[in-house]
């Protein structure tokens, strides 16, 4: 008997495997295609030379903990204890699964919101916990009434993705005032709050919850270097939480799997002095906002991105096929490769909406948008 | 309340950290401290400036997948297909965790050996399973009577580590076919062989599981670049598994990591071209046989040695205190760290044993032997 009977191969998986057998353009899976930052690229080459091949220290190499305690700090003016708060994962999905893991037990509630990224509801799973999940609001916020209606004394952790896979909502300063006033009233439950795409927002800003001071010390934050500086195949994360959280988080980590890779460490605990997160979001606009003009001759529509590499779109002009086959055909027939928004639902809630990854070189974007437009 | 109330520190942490703060000869933590092979860092250097930064698929790099399956093929003679056998690992640890994580569940018992490698009991706990511990005889060969005895309907897996952590045995023949003759009749017991160190054994030969044919269609089995290729921080190992456990795995490997360092999964790629497994056994022989001898002048007793880079000593002839304390001071004192061998024991047996790892430069072995040598 399967201890996840329910899952199949990831869409990401899916999606990628089938662009690169039908020479599609792969807009699905989230990952840059053009080149790493040199000054990166030297780092990792001259490094190589260096005393980098051994263990770091289990909760991550010490300069990379400080320099990520003076980037907390930096970005949001908070205070964060390198030894104690800071641990570095591979890659911000191994942070969340050790977080869930280390805290969630047989019986505990943990509140995930639908649609919601893909790996929340069977790392509970695993955890022994019950995933409940709660419809987002049609504009794709929180709905905080059905939230707060979800939480009981069972409830041990409730899941927010800011900015939102695979929707690019961001919480507004009312959605986290509702959830400050929800959590006042329920003391026990932890936040798990996922900020991996923290540094690509657009025209809101982004409201981390390290600076809501009633809220960091009961939550945990996962933020992924992969995403903000373009190498998600590095798979180097961090977690921060409070101490008598990350106690527990570093139980499991320690034996799942230690420590993480010693060389992207320390790379990018020397790219830190050189590259600045402020420079990330407006990157991404561009790209964004161009991508979108790109595909305003289309047929298909643009549904709002604030923040996220990612673009919801709407393909009801076009056909009124589930998602997943139009994905599969989109590939097929016109040679570009995107993910069914239906498969992050529960249910598979299919809206005739698909995603596309902007995050990609111009010319590639170009080519995509031209196999777009001529559908 | 914790999910593991019983789980502090790893001893490894401790004793680094201690050998750190107190500026000793680190032979606790297995790593090694000489340069790596330079023909691997010069990969390294070059493949920074091309296109390996992005997520790999998730059960690997594809060419990795295939030098793997020819790596099992030279060593072992066995054939595996990469496709659906094999799955690259942040390190042999996460494929041990992801592997009990996936196969255990609630009420299902794990024979584990007494003394094991730390990390089997806490993920064995994680996964909702039973940890039952069987003691090693006092040559620290497996009890095979013992262990039948443990075996009921409940039973989910044996997990044996081969040669062994701390002690370096080696499983012999007679010693494989009772666990062959074991196993046939408990037919679904999966068989758990954590061979980190296959590549690093002395006069007698490491009989894997990949020869066995009557187990290795039920069994999982370790192995990791780090141990072979003396890059423990690269955090890159694999698993071995038949399709119908592997398909389990991979199913918590996808939500728990997802895929692995992108660029240390190819670096290996390429240099599993220039390396040979077969030299490996001979270099840490030698260091074997250097530190015994640099050792054979003092008044700690040497336990014999068959594989691993671990030299497991008795103190007896030197103090009475328990191991713990003994290596606090040896650091303190002596300025040489160790690991005390009860911490591999389920209640903390201590036969006042302590393992030193010779994988250093024979300057630093010559200098803790010189220390050793003056107690
Ligand atoms: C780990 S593969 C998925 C990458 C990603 O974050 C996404 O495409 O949503
Ligand atoms: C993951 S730290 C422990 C390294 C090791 O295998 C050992 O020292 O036994």
């Amino acid at each position: 008997m399967s201890k996840l009977p329910n899952i199949t191969t990831s869409i990401f998986t899916v999606m990628s495997k089938m662009a690169a057998e039908y020479n599609a353009i792969n807009l699905s899976q989230g990952f840059p295609n053009f080149p790493v930052d040199e000054k990166l690229t030297d780092i990792v080459a001259q490094l190589a030379k260096e005393d980098v091949h051994q263990y770091t220290p289990m909760a991550g190499f010490p300069p990379l903990l400080n320099k990520i305690a003076s980037l907390v700090q930096k970005s949001y003016n908070r205070t964060i204890q390198p030894e104690t708060e800071i641990l570095i994962t591979a890659g911000a999905t191994q942070g969340i699964y050790s977080s869930i893991q280390a805290l969630v037990g047989s019986g505990d509630e943990v509140i995930i919101l639908d649609p919601s990224y893909d790996s929340y509801e069977p790392n509970v799973l695993l955890s022994g916990g019950i995933p409940v999940r709660i419809p987002l609001n049609d504009d794709y916020t929180p709905n905080w009434d059905l939230i707060e209606k979800g939480c009981n004394d069972n409830t041990k952790m409730i899941v927010i993705t800011n900015p939102h896979n695979p929707t690019g909502k961001i919480l507004s300063m009312t959605d986290i005032e509702r959830l400050e006033s929800i959590l006042a009233k329920f003391p026990k439950i932890i936040l798990l709050s996922d900020e991996v795409y923290e540094y690509i927002t657009f025209e809101q800003k982004h409201l981390s919850i390290h600076t809501r001071p009633a809220l960091r010390n009961r939550a945990i934050i996962t933020a992924s270097f992969g995403k903000s500086f373009h190498i998600t195949g590095w798979k180097i994360g961090y977690v921060v939480a409070p101490e008598h959280l990350m106690k527990e988080i570093k139980k499991v980590h320690q034996f799942l799997v230690f420590s993480v890779n010693s060389i992207s460490q320390a790379a990018i605990s020397q790219y830190l002095d050189y590259v600045s997160v402020e420079e990330i979001s407006p990157f991404y606009q561009q790209k964004r906002d161009y991508f979108q003009k790109l595909l305003s001759n289309s047929r298909f529509e643009l549904m709002p991105c604030e923040g996220t590499y990612f673009q919801v779109v709407s393909y009801k002009a076009i056909s009124d096929e589930n998602d997943v086959d139009f994905c599969k055909r989109l590939i097929i027939e016109h040679g570009v490769a995107a993910i069914p928004i239906s498969t992050f639902y529960e249910n598979g809630k299919d809206l005739r909406l698909i995603r596309f990854c902007f995050a990609k070189d111009n010319a590639t974007l170009e080519e995509a948008a031209r196999r777009l437009c001529a559908i």
